[in-house]
């Protein structure tokens, strides 16, 4: 995985937008707690956000999908994003976690069966020809709106 | 906007996948309600995803970020997607609604002013170099999920 920016960054650390730069084990713990991720991928000139229920398996986050095919077209064309976040309406904070890779169909039954066992299945309905897909991230980068804005 | 397929379906009707699918206007209620929407868009042959405080402005919806040029960019060369999303993490349910359209910066002094007595602003810090962006609705699905899965 490529060193990222947020690694070295300080915690109090602000981007040009002010918000807080989330440090790189920040962003792979909100990752790892979060119930429900969303990928983005391009398909066929048009992008497309998917909700998933994510694992996360050593260093890459992997998910069970149906879109197999579409995920493939991307994996060979182009990149897959991935993102967790959460918010307070309340007090107007929020967070939120950019993963960028490749993602790749999982094939080999000794990874499916790993995958499995990390138990958290897809909420949705089970249904024939579910994919694993794996995303191996490239890019992890986080940030953090710490307040209201003033208005 | 284009007549979408959701429009036509009945209220129980389900997808292959076992999901719910969301009327047109269930769709559009929900973005309307959510106080966060993310986008995704490809730039430079990466995929993007950003949290979003959004306004529905028209048929049209709209948020204000500091990425003006990717954005631009985006609409140059393809389409950006929107999304709403909520969960249930005790009944494993969960819901989103996807928007497919073509963003655009508003330029026009009294967009501008209209976007921005639509009142909610963005929750992040404000900075210099915030743009109003549109998003022309092309597609707009939304499905459901009514159960938890089985296992």
């Amino acid at each position: 995985m490529e060193e990222v920016s947020s690694r070295r960054s300080e915690d109090l650390a602000t981007d040009r937008r002010g918000l807080k730069v989330l440090t790189y084990d920040e962003c792979l713990e909100r990752v790892a707690e979060a119930p429900l991720g969303r990928v983005a991928f391009e398909h066929e000139g048009d992008v497309i956000i998917m909700p998933v229920n994510h694992v996360v398996d050593g260093m890459a986050i992997a998910f069970r999908t149906t879109w197999g095919s579409k995920l493939q077209v991307a994996a060979d064309s182009g990149r897959i994003a991935f993102e967790v976040d959460g918010h307070d309406t309340t007090s107007q904070t929020g967070w939120s976690v950019l993963v960028q890779g490749s993602a790749t169909l999982v094939y080999e039954a000794a990874d499916r069966d790993r995958l499995d066992r990390l138990g958290r299945s897809s909420w949705a309905p089970e249904v024939e020809n579910m994919f694993w897909v794996r995303v191996l991230p490239e890019s992890v980068t986080g940030r953090e709106i710490l307040s209201a804005s003033p208005e």
